[in-house]
C-alpha cells in the first residue's frame, strides 16, 4: 500500500477548477446536511518566531464519494524577509476513511489557494448577477491567480480589474492573464464597481468604502483568516445580502470579525450561509438583491474535498511519486 | 527545501531507545514547566467503518531543542480483518517551528509504539524499585516489545515473563528476546508479581486482580485509551501510588476512567503528575511506597520527541528518501 506524493506542482496540475468548484460546493452541502464532520481548528501560537500552526482535520460524505484527512498549515509572517519562504506553508494527508491509509501527502500551500478560489466561485455563483462578465481583485498576491481561475469557471468573464500597492506584482498579474482576458490595473472603486469583487489582504483597516462597491456588486471577502482583520467597510456588510461560509469562524476571525465584536453587526444581518444556499434551503440572488457579500474563512471540508479531486486526477494520470510510508506491503 | 520521507523501517532504525527515553522526559518536564503546547486531540468518528481519527498536534521547547507538529492516527478495529491492515495506523508531519518547513513525514504507528515504550520507561526510571530485574507484561501484541526495548533502558532487566491468551502471539515473542533474557510465558499472578509490570490490552474488564500484583511492583497501565477501557482492578489503583500523564485525558480515556466517572476513583487518590515527578517538584519512588501505577494515555509531546529524535538520527546517517514537498527550490 503506498501513499502518493504530490508536490506543488502536481497538486496544481491535478486540480481542474472545472472539477474543484462543484467539490467544494458538494463539500459545502454535506456540512449543512449535518454530512460531514470538522472539528475546531487546534491553534499553536509561537510568539518566539512570531508564528503560529493549525491542525484543521475533517471527513465528509458527499453521497457519491466520502474523503478524509487533515491539513497542517501556519502563518509565518517574517518567513519572506527571512528565509526566503512564503508566510503561508502547508501539507495536506488525505487518507481513505473506511481504512485510514494515508491515501497522499501532498503541498497544502497550493491546495489552500485553489480551495479557497474554488468557495468563493461557488458563492460568486449562487450570488453575483447571472450575467457578470467584469471581475475586480484587490490584492495581488497568490490568492488573486485562483480567484480568476475559479470564478471564471461560473461566469463568462471577460473584463479584470486589478488593484495592488505593489505595481511589480500587478504587473505580473496582467502579464499572465494578458492573453486570456482584458486585464488591467484599476484604482480601488473602479475594482469594487465591477460585477464581481475578490478581496484578497491581509490587511486591520478596511480598504475599500461603501461608495466604491456597484449597486449589484457581489464581494468575496476572502482575506480576513484572524481577528482584527477586516477588508469592507461595515456599511458594505451593513447593506449587503451577507452570506457566511462558517459562524464559528467568521465571528471569530471572519471579515465580520471586528464590526461583530464591536457590536456593530449581529446575528439578524448575516442571511445565512453558503450551506444553505447551496442546499437550496435559502435562496441566492434574488432580483431584489443590490450588493452581497460572502465572508469567506476557509473550512476544513474545503481542503477535504480538494484533496479528493487531486487525488483522483493524480492517480488517473499516473502523476506524482508512491512512496511505502507504511511499510505493510 | 526538501522533506524527508521515513518509513515504519526507518522510524524503527533511527530511535534510539538510549535517546528516545531522555527526549519523552524532557518532553514530560515541558510540558510540566508550561514550556509546550498541546491542544486537546480532535475526534473524528465513522461509526460507519467502525473508525476513528484523531490529529494530535504540538510544539515543546526542550530548552536545547524545541520540535513541533502533527500527528494524524486511527482506530480501525476492522483492518486486520477485513483488509489485512494494522487497526491502528499514523502518519506524522514533523516541522520546523521557526519556518513552519515539514522537515520530516514519517510512519506514525512506529512512532506511536516507540514513544509509548519510552513513556513506560520513563515512569519506570522514577517509580520502580532501583534494583528491578524482572518485568512482566500483560499483552504480546506490537506494544510489548518496545516496552521491553524501553525499559531495559532504565533497568537491569534479566527476566521477562509475558502472558497472552494467543499462544502464537506469546511464542513469537519469546523467540524474539529469548536470546537477550531469560523469557518465558506466565500466567497474570506470574506476570503481575514481577519488579515491573507493563499491561498493554484494550480490554474493558480488568484482567489484573489486587492479589496477582506484588507488593512493590511498578505498573505501566499502557492498554486504555478510551472511554469504558481499564486492565487493573480498581482496588491496584486505589492502594498505589498513582501517577497519570494528563488530568484530562486519563479521566477521559486512561486507565482511571471508568472508576471515575463511577466515582471510586477521585483527584485525591492520584498522587501526581509524570511531569511532577520528573521535574522534582513530586518524589518518585521511596522506601515507603508499596505498589505504584503509571496511568499512560499518549500524549502529542511524546509524538514530537520521538520525532525529533528520529529526524536527527535520519539526517546524520542519511536515511530515507528527500522529496521536494513544497516545490520552493
Amino acid at each position: 500500500m503506498e501513499t502518493l506524493l504530490l508536490n506543488g506542482t502536481d497538486v496544481r496540475e491535478n486540480a481542474s477548477m472545472t472539477d474543484l468548484v462543484p467539490a467544494v460546493e458538494d463539500a459545502f452541502a454535506a456540512f449543512e446536511r449535518g454530512d460531514a464532520q470538522m472539528p475546531p481548528k487546534s491553534y499553536i501560537d509561537l510568539p518566539e518566531y512570531n508564528g503560529d500552526f493549525r491542525s484543521m482535520p475533517a471527513y465528509l460524505d458527499a453521497g457519491t464519494w466520502d474523503a478524509a484527512g487533515v491539513k497542517w498549515v501556519n502563518v509565518h509572517p517574517d518567513n519572506p524577509e527571512k528565509f526566503g519562504f512564503p508566510t503561508v506553508l502547508g501539507t495536506m494527508i488525505y487518507s481513505d476513511p473506511e481504512t485510514a491509509v494515508p491515501l497522499s501527502i501532498m503541498d497544502g500551500r497550493e491546495l489552500t489557494m485553489l480551495r479557497t478560489g474554488a468557495a468563493a466561485a461557488v458563492a460568486t455563483d449562487h450570488l453575483a448577477v447571472p450575467d457578470a462578465t467584469s471581475l475586480g481583485i484587490v490584492g495581488a498576491g497568490a490568492q488573486s491567480y485562483t480567484q480568476l481561475r475559479a470564478i471564471a469557471e461560473v461566469r463568462d468573464i471577460e473584463t479584470v480589474v486589478i488593484s495592488d500597492l505593489d505595481e511589480e506584482r500587478v504587473a505580473k498579474f496582467v502579464a499572465e492573464f494578458e492573453g486570456e482576458y482584458d486585464v488591467r490595473a484599476g484604482s480601488i472603486s473602479e475594482v469594487a464597481s465591477c460585477d464581481v469583487l475578490s478581496t484578497v489582504t491581509p490587511v486591520e483597516s478596511p480598504i475599500v468604502a461603501r461608495d466604491d462597491v456597484g449597486a449589484h456588486t457581489h464581494v468575496n471577502a476572502m482575506g480576513a483568516d484572524a481577528t482584527g482583520k477586516h477588508e469592507l467597510a461595515d456599511q458594505i456588510l451593513l447593506d449587503s445580502k451577507l452570506v457566511i461560509d462558517d459562524y464559528e469562524q467568521t465571528t471569530h476571525s471572519g471579515e465580520i470579525n471586528v464590526p461583530w465584536s464591536e457590536g456593530v453587526l449581529d446575528d439578524d444581518d448575516i442571511y445565512g450561509s453558503v450551506g444553505q444556499i447551496v442546499t437550496g434551503s435559502k435562496d441566492g440572488r434574488t432580483d431584489a438583491d443590490g450588493i452581497s457579500v460572502f465572508d469567506s474563512t476557509g473550512l476544513a471540508i474545503q481542503d477535504v474535498a480538494a484533496a479528493h479531486v487531486v487525488y483522483e486526477h493524480a492517480t488517473e494520470k499516473g502523476n506524482g511519486y508512491a512512496f511505502d510510508l507504511l511499510g505493510l506491503a
